[in-house]
């Protein structure tokens, strides 16, 4: 029950709409935001412009980036060509590199195949992992797939295995260091790293 | 460990400095925005936008209003003048209504007295009260103080009492239904109104 005030409604059901934030917490940060300096809320507007604004998708590999062109991955000489990391979201290529333990290129899927959520293989950036291999100046030897422990990660590692496999190159599967049933979000960098190293073929 | 996208980051930063957002959050949320329609941060944005220009204090009770002169509560021609009810935030009102158990008026202090925080009694609403209730055409017959019951609230419960006695005014604080140390805003309706109705002269 709220005071009627529109503008403050209003803020509480925008809050409300992010994951993890009931009415209450919503109710709570609205009060908390309209007592704040008018600087921090300022700040606050801009950084929400700018992420929306800024950020787009790497042509190449589909990781965010605010750079143009391919993103600081892509370009990174350092970073080998020859091993490919493909990842379901951009937020995963940092659980990955936090582990310290791979130091190639990633292919961000953008989603795992649902069939129940109508996610289907022609929605995710598969046809342009597909291109990226086919290339005749790829050099990749080895796809890591570094997809959820879940029934939609299962589901997309066989797709992938079964579409990659006359392309002649090695293709593996971090390894069940992940718990089964986990989301690759919340797992420890100690753990994603022995993951990557214990990766088994497919 | 973040990766090197400026804007993400400090989107991530200010939404880490609001209260109950630690850093994992800040970024489960940043990334959920930034996958949002450009709709859901353009209303987020008005939202933010709004609460600060269209909501200020009521000249009279100083809870938050967007109406031009006294809040709605204030011209209420069917909330009694006899009653006041004394709460520490604006936010404490909606507490309070949502009790049913009070249908007068309202003195929000915007704090309450705290030296070890340097709150003092001049920090707060509390001469605009003493105005409010020595004004010859004024007819509060009881102040109802429903004040947080931990040390601050004590604090300004003596307070108040002492520098209200000579008004010849009763004045009364909500009973200990709410439990003690416990902050009024998470109080359930049904408590709340209990302790309204038991209030006990002071």
């Amino acid at each position: 029950m709220l005071q009627k005030i529109p503008s403050l409604n209003k803020l509480v059901h925008e809050l409300n709409r992010l994951p993890g934030v009931g009415p209450k917490t919503a109710q709570r940060l609205a009060y908390h935001i309209l007592r704040s300096p008018q600087e921090y809320v300022d700040h606050l507007r801009a950084a929400l412009r700018d992420v929306k604004e800024k950020i787009h998708d790497c042509p190449v590999c589909f990781s965010f980036t605010e750079e143009e062109g391919p993103c600081r991955f892509c370009t990174d000489p350092d970073r080998t060509h020859s091993t490919l990391c493909v990842v379901e979201d951009p937020a995963d290529i940092e659980r990955v590199e936090s582990s310290g333990a791979f130091r190639g290129r990633y292919h961000v899927l953008h989603g795992a195949i649902s069939p129940l959520d109508g996610v289907n293989p022609q929605d995710l950036k598969i046809q342009a992992l597909l291109d990226r291999l086919s290339t005749p100046q790829h050099d990749v030897q080895e796809v890591i797939l570094a997809l959820d422990a879940d029934l939609e990660g299962d589901t997309t590692v066989l797709y992938l295995a079964k579409i990659l496999k006359d392309l002649n190159i090695k293709i593996s599967r971090i390894a069940h260091g992940v718990p089964i049933g986990g989301d690759i979000d919340y797992v420890d960098y100690r753990t994603l790293g022995r993951a990557i190293e214990n990766r088994v073929q497919v």
